[in-house]
């Protein structure tokens, strides 16, 4: 650790990481508590597309986690911002819990498809609507190409398998605005005031959480709750910094080891 | 040509090359006479699921073609072949007319996933029951992996998206059976007694039926109807040995210089 800053930020994924869908890991709020104790700053970050801001918010502080809307970065807020800067109208592959995110986005006689985790809109009739759109032009935008979640019953399809699939039917590429990219950490990054490599991620997703986070230069912890499976870890390269069994672990290394 | 032997057999596409749907192609059943008048052995292949054998017979004899089932090989028989060979039990995701090809085939607690063309069954609940059954262990076989195809309204997407999004999610690769796979081809020659390259394929599409058939040392010839696009010569390597209008003359072609 010789070589590295002290650490001033530490971004926190939310569904997997600090619950699973309406149930807190244990000990999830006292660890969150005992961060704040410190100088850090902290931003919740999420691929969750199923849920506005002010639902996540909602949903955590029914859990008793401690935090504010704007501490959480979504990649629907990634996505409206491309939307805002390019101009388009789009084609909302969102579940209606989402849409109040892209309120005032004009979506008359669209001319872009965004694609989120939206199981309603996942059926022939549409993902054909989207692909016809595409084959004339239209931009393909994906909130994220996670492959799967965890769901209380069991690990179910994300948003990838589809987006994969308008892929492979157009021959065109997605951008994507949500975790992994570059783009989606440094945005959440870019109001607190340090560079990546003062930052820590947390997440339990090894590819899109860990490996997003140190491509960009963060340290990167996967915790082995969620849709974690055994070997994640191993499906990365470089591995992460660290592979905890839970959130309170992962803030104890923390506290103990980077600041 | 000189070092090529004539042509013995004829492979011939249906859904974009004898017919679009209800309408055959202007022309298609003199030229398929035409081809009867020679000594060339004929096989009808396709990569239909919507349909069984039998359907696909009589929708052509409607149309006034001249034809018999055992000259159609489709690869829904190819799917039952494997099926019967590996004793699997599967979750067919096909289409009901197509049910009636796997008459006999086991399906109860099924330990496979067969995926067809199948808007029915392309929808958020079924194609995560097949995800979580292949994340168990379950092979996952594809009647063919299309793109899209062509129908009245304009192109639709086909399997091969729904496909690609299961491989991604679960990270198995599908067995496919139908075209451009070596085998498919292999098993439609097989019982017209002649090797590969004295064997001519006629097709719309340029990966699926030219390219597969070329891969296994046939002659290929594309035709401008169905789902071909502007330009889908070009996206194969090597091109087709033929590029044409629609398939009355990819017969003329054969009549004047392949025989």
């Amino acid at each position: 650790m010789a070589s590295r800053q002290a650490v001033k930020a530490v971004l926190i994924d939310l569904s997997g990481t600090l619950h699973i869908e309406n149930t807190a890991v244990p000990g999830a709020q006292d660890a969150l508590k005992r961060l704040r104790q410190t100088t850090v700053a902290l931003k919740f970050v999420t691929n969750t597309t199923k849920e506005s801001k002010k639902n996540l918010l909602e949903r955590l502080q029914r859990l008793n986690f401690n935090l504010q809307e704007k501490e959480i970065f979504t990649s629907l807020s990634a996505a409206r911002s491309l939307l805002e800067q390019k101009q388009y109208r789009p084609l909302l592959m969102v579940e209606d819990s989402a849409l109040e995110d892209f309120n005032g986005i004009d979506t008359s006689e669209p001319n872009s498809v965004v694609v989120g985790l939206a199981p309603d809109h996942f059926n022939y009739e549409t993902l054909n609507k989207a692909f016809r759109m595409i084959l004339n032009g239209a931009p393909l935008i994906a909130i994220h190409k996670a492959r799967y979640y965890k769901r209380l019953d069991g690990l179910a399809l994300g948003p990838g398998p589809f987006v994969m699939g308008l892929e492979y039917a157009t021959g065109c590429t997605a951008t994507v605005v949500g975790k992994p990219e570059n783009t989606f950490f440094a945005q959440a990054l870019s109001d607190l005031g340090c560079s990546p490599n003062e930052a820590v991620m947390i997440g339990d997703d090894a590819r899109d959480d860990v490996g997003g986070a140190q491509a960009i230069g963060m340290i990167g912890i996967l915790v082995r709750t969620g849709k974690y499976r055994e070997g994640d870890e191993n499906t990365i390269n470089p591995p992460p910094h660290l592979t905890c069994d839970s959130f309170p672990e992962a803030v104890e290394h923390i506290l103990m080891n980077l600041l």
